[in-house]
């Protein structure tokens, strides 16, 4: 057996034409299109490839998308006030503040100045909690990239074991959080796992496999189950090649589908940030 | 085998001993004692017999402790007038909204208008989002509850599988964080998993087995691991008598530890809306 390929490049188009056409209907109905902002310190986030992937979603689909540069010693407080201003902008419908920021920023305590009807990348505390309501059409842009591939393969997870390797706040919580509104049991894993030589039997028995360990090569293909999903979220360089945390040869043996990396949940990840975006300004305007 | 009892009313008796001393200390330091408001619509909560535990612990740790009951037709927007009120006192310490509400309440908006450092409950969606990024010491007050029980049972969790039958906002999804940063391997559970016919292998694996389904007897004695844990969070009224959602009887015959019911994480949940209010005041005052 030879894994069906989750092709990110292709659901990422897929996407954008659909929030292309939903732009558009938008924009005939209220006059406006989206405006976002990222905040970027220090640094030229035009020539880091998220950012630079990210202007280029965004024109795709007809949002007008600016990067705001702030000095590389701005304080904390200075930035508070820039986002808080931003915020209270009504001509700015998104804000989102680049990664990495220099030593001595608080990403956290800034992300959750941004008002949770303006916070893109889904991260805030308001929207965080939101999402442990399960009531909430925002969420964290890589998860929800990871999601959108996972549905993209048709297979119904309801009821299926969901094993995710990795419990960052940015991946592993929220994804199971949204495996389990989908249904699936749901089993987080991670460095204790491993350490109790446990993880395995875990791999073993996953239906589903969510692995962002951000460890190259970290899950041995021959631990993926007979005709499971496997998404792999890592991204890591290795001798200048980019390659997920999953042996990906051996592993496409065994999977049904199976994420390539690069070309997976990368290029999603973007498009969620917009659509992330969208939502948020159809609910102010009403539209939602 | 006989499991070793998780006795909640001795825990709750230790607990409170512990927040007297805090609540003596904080009293020499700044002159007060904290002050936390129950909010009842409509309905003698003093009769109800979770209104009634926590006015009896409260006085018990020295804490002032009131009801403010307000009238059964009072509309959202008055109710938020009253909670925005003391929100601003600088008087009152914790707030939180006696359950359940009259049909035409929010309940979870009214809590969300409680600012995060008064909520008593820690369910409102700032505190719950702390919880996801794993830096808070606010926890919703079952599942600190249920975890205070597991962790009075000396054993090491790190590592193990531990599984939660249950996915509720209030207790499955909460204590799957708490799980997770205490290094266990976590499993959540619930109707889907039932409904495939996976269940029984997933409890039959469980070292730690946390069960907050609200169904009497719903997990069976005989799948329960032999040396596990088991926090049993149900509390079901049959014919007259609080049962469990755990055959206790056969569970207890398997179990290391094993909550009793009534009697088990019911006594500790009280103390745990106590301390969340005292960390609050003493964030607040500095002493933190």
């Amino acid at each position: 057996m030879s894994a069906i390929l989750l092709d990110g490049k292709a659901l990422s188009l897929k996407l954008q034409a659909e929030l292309k056409a939903e732009i558009e209907r938008l924009k005939a109905e209220t006059g406006k299109v989206p405006r976002f902002m990222n905040l970027v310190i220090g640094q030229d986030a035009s020539a880091a490839s998220y950012g630079k992937s990210q202007k280029r979603v965004a024109e795709n689909v007809g949002i007008d998308y600016q990067f705001s540069y702030l000095p590389h010693g701005i304080t904390q407080k200075e930035l508070l006030d820039q986002i808080h201003m931003l915020d209270q902008d009504p001509d700015i419908h998104g804000i989102m503040l680049h990664k990495p920021v220099p030593e001595g920023i608080d990403f956290q305590q800034a992300v959750n100045a941004i008002g949770a009807d303006k916070d893109l990348e889904g991260m805030n505390i308001a929207n965080l909690g939101k999402l442990m309501l399960g009531k909430t059409k925002i969420f964290p842009c890589t998860p929800a990239g990871a999601m959108a591939l996972l549905e993209s393969s048709g297979v119904d997870i309801a009821g299926k074991d969901a094993v995710i390797v990795g419990r960052s706040e940015i991946v592993g919580k929220p994804i199971q959080l949204m495996l389990l509104e989908k249904n699936a049991t749901v089993t987080v894993c991670h460095s204790g796992t491993s350490k109790a030589g446990r993880l395995i039997e875990h791999v073993k028995r996953a239906d589903v496999l969510i692995v962002a360990m951000g460890k190259p090569g970290f899950i041995k293909g021959e631990w993926v189950k007979e005709g499971a999903v496997v998404i792999d979220v890592g991204i890591n360089e290795v001798n200048g090649k980019i390659t997920g945390d999953v042996e990906f040869d051996e592993a496409q043996k065994r999977a049904a589908f199976i994420t390539p990396v690069p070309g997976g949940v990368g290029p999603v990840t973007a498009v969620m940030l917009m659509r992330n975006g969208i939502e948020m300004f159809k609910q102010r305007s009403g539209k939602s």
